[in-house]
């Protein structure tokens, strides 16, 4: 169990683009050079958050992204749902229904569910509360501000 | 991000065993044949909790598994962390040391965490907490003891 090394692209570069913001929009090939990113895979793993309105994408020549909403109201649960989809991360296939364990179950057994189910989706609630409860502003908040400055001073140099 | 198909399997043959305990050991054929799985690939899923002593396996035609541990003692996450290793959910690369913007870093800048794993670790050990706090015991409190009926009777029958 592991997510995609998108959602770590995806948290630095919404960082970058709100320290960018009044230089906006940011070509993907700027943004990608920042953290020495393949550029066109950096774009597909952006375009989720494109699409859930976390940034915002301008066509063309002088195109590019911008964070599109305040960085106070991006929580990290925003940008991982984005990118790893809405799929929980544990699976119930419903295995108590199967087999010889189940044969002859009255029809109304099932119908709460499954323990095992609701104890790994207590846990997976609590690391979602925790995801939901930290906003990119928090984060910003704990970057250094030598590293906005190189990166500003990067942007601005090309 | 999912967990593999093998935690459901596992937390539902640790519960099945518990309710077997007196019938121990039991075959995987016979364990496999609860919950209509493939034996072999079960035994496959099997072997990590072996292998972290939550299961005992005796080889042999009369062999097979049982509980290792009480129920009151094997918590979710050892569950999960035998089966799924003890991978981080988020892998941090590091990318905020990559590129333009941490050239010319001072060498020092990279020496506490970075904010952005710290976080994610905040959330990862919420969802450990709450696995650590649910035991083997808790789930077959809140299992039906009709299905605990039904899996004795077709081990009895077999």
């Amino acid at each position: 169990m592991r997510m995609g090394e998108g959602v770590e692209w995806g948290l630095h570069c919404c960082l970058a683009l709100a320290w960018l913001d009044d230089l906006a929009p940011i070509p993907t090939r700027r943004l990608a050079e920042v953290f020495d990113l393949p550029a066109e895979y950096l774009k597909k793993q952006l375009q989720p958050l494109v699409k859930a309105g976390i940034l915002a994408s301008e066509p063309g020549a002088r195109g590019g992204y911008r964070l599109n909403r305040d960085p106070s109201a991006v929580t990290l649960m925003d940008v991982v749902s984005a990118i790893e989809g809405g799929l929980a991360p544990f699976a119930c296939m419903e295995v108590r229904q199967r087999g010889a364990g189940a044969s002859a179950a009255s029809s109304t057994e099932f119908r709460s569910p499954c323990g095992i189910t609701m104890a790994m989706r207590r846990a997976e609630l609590a690391w979602r509360r925790e995801l939901a409860s930290q906003t990119l502003a928090d984060l910003l908040a704990s970057t250094s501000p030598a590293a906005e400055q190189r990166v500003r001073r990067f942007l601005a140099s090309t």
